[in-house]
């Protein structure tokens, strides 16, 4: 089938400069890894991903998409860096969809929207990675577990390239 | 943005040969016609359609990409030809989702589910063609309108090619 | 555990007077026996079964309840009836949470939400009785199958009284 | 209307003994207070809350009822204690559903499973008191906002009746 991986990008629909670079350089590396990308569609760390998606996939083939699953039911209001936008009018539920549907997370920055599905990856048993350095929720929750129902932890990743590369490790070895 | 179309095809998860041939001209249409299609990513009539689509897109610049909404959450229930698998874990109302993401709705043949994505479509105000030689609801209500909240009615179409026309002519006049 | 079945009832938001009454009195019905009643919480049907419901519960011990399921995230758009608010903030999708948790299902009248919710409830293999002199989808479809997945039809019942009798003979004979 | 106020109690489905004892006291402080009871309809702390709702209904007039929103689609799953069984069929995103519904929300301990609710319902604009001595989330988050799009903070209840007090004054000042 050649299906190419899900990755879901999560975090603050504001951002200051720097967590924007950060995400940006996350969609990259998940562009140049040949993997699609998921996020909630709308702007701030989610359209920084996915603007860096475009840039990461120039020249890789296959070429992954950008997916954006929005809240509400109004294609509009996707930032312009989505390729196929999901409107699905089921306000914050959307959430579930997002991280369901990742096979890997990667958290950049985050407030309380981003701890929602930082919280339901968990238990849906997805890899989580999450870049220590941009702050927010991703920082406060670097290395620690949520619970004791799984054994492992939010990865804490140095780097956008190092969060992406211990995801696709992780698919590698459930595969 | 140059965002491409995004077609749903509905219809039975159980198909005879006829209309498994219908889904797959439907598919093949939606892909040559720069369309990215979704429906509910199992067999039947999803997945002749989705074969379909990679059919129709060779060749074709940009390319669509086809998006399975599952039922479960579990990715692994994806027909082959589902590019993108959303797993939800939101049972039958994925249906809701694939008819909202949807900007125009095309159904072949169809039983109760197929039934209950072509209400919520007309509720949601998408356009509804259906092939109406494929049987099934698709028979059923041709050429019908659902209730009074809408001025049209579901378009029959004679052929998959018919059908696709017509949701391209709706979306341009809409835009 | 003593729990009350909880049956569900579905039908237009707008209604004319005399599907208003028909509804009131599958309500007073429901009440009367029993039960639970849960429905869109919303005008139309929906507010003539729950008021029905409180007529019909005087007097009877122990007392079920009016849940209105919104498909917004306000509660205030509940009708008046209503003693249990669920907003959802889930728009359409709304209809699979009611006809899921329904035990049994009564349609009067009904537009294109009132067949989605018809659909999705077969789907789901709820019992469901629609009283067929009321007019729209509930006379269209009274005393047939939606399609061969079922052995059974949407039950015919002449009256609200029929209904609800055919619905509780279905939970005893499946307890 | 009349209607009575509906409290969440979220919090993990296994519990020890002393986190038991505190949401069975949450629960009774909720049916004494003529207040519905909203959960998850599971085990532990759902269920202690649920009993002592029942417990603590006993001779109030008029009575809230306890109501259990369930990830799965089977009324079976919900605990004894349970008045109104909503099997919803939506997985975790059931969860969005019980912290919308609810005016107000108390946990009480919780993993990861109650952290997404509380960032859920601290999204959606909530009042939420925690039992900061039960452990768990509630103890980590007590007293802390989750960012800054609020200006409140978690309540740190010292006790069940301080956080239905809490909810209570919240509601009042709202309406």
């Amino acid at each position: 089938m050649n299906r190419l991986p899900l990755i879901a990008v999560i975090g603050s629909g504001a951002t200051d400069g720097s967590s924007f670079e950060t995400a940006r350089a996350v969609g990259r590396c998940i562009g140049l890894a040949r993997c699609h990308l998921i996020c909630g569609g709308r702007g701030g760390v989610m359209a920084a991903a996915c603007q860096g998606h475009r840039e990461g996939r120039v020249g890789v083939d296959p070429r992954g998409v950008t997916i954006g699953v929005l809240p509400g039911s109004d294609a509009a209001e996707a930032n312009p860096f989505v390729d196929v936008v999901i409107p699905t009018g089921f306000g914050l539920a959307r959430n579930a969809i997002i991280v369901c549907a990742a096979e890997g997370v990667v958290a950049v920055a985050g407030g309380s929207g981003t701890l929602s599905e930082i919280a339901l990856a968990w238990q849906m048993g997805r890899p989580i990675a999450v870049i220590a350095s941009s702050g927010g929720w991703s920082e406060r929750l670097a290395g620690e577990p949520l619970d004791d129902k799984r054994h492992d932890v939010l990865f804490d990743a140095a780097t956008p390239e190092e969060a992406i590369s211990f995801l696709l490790g992780r698919l590698r070895r459930e595969t």
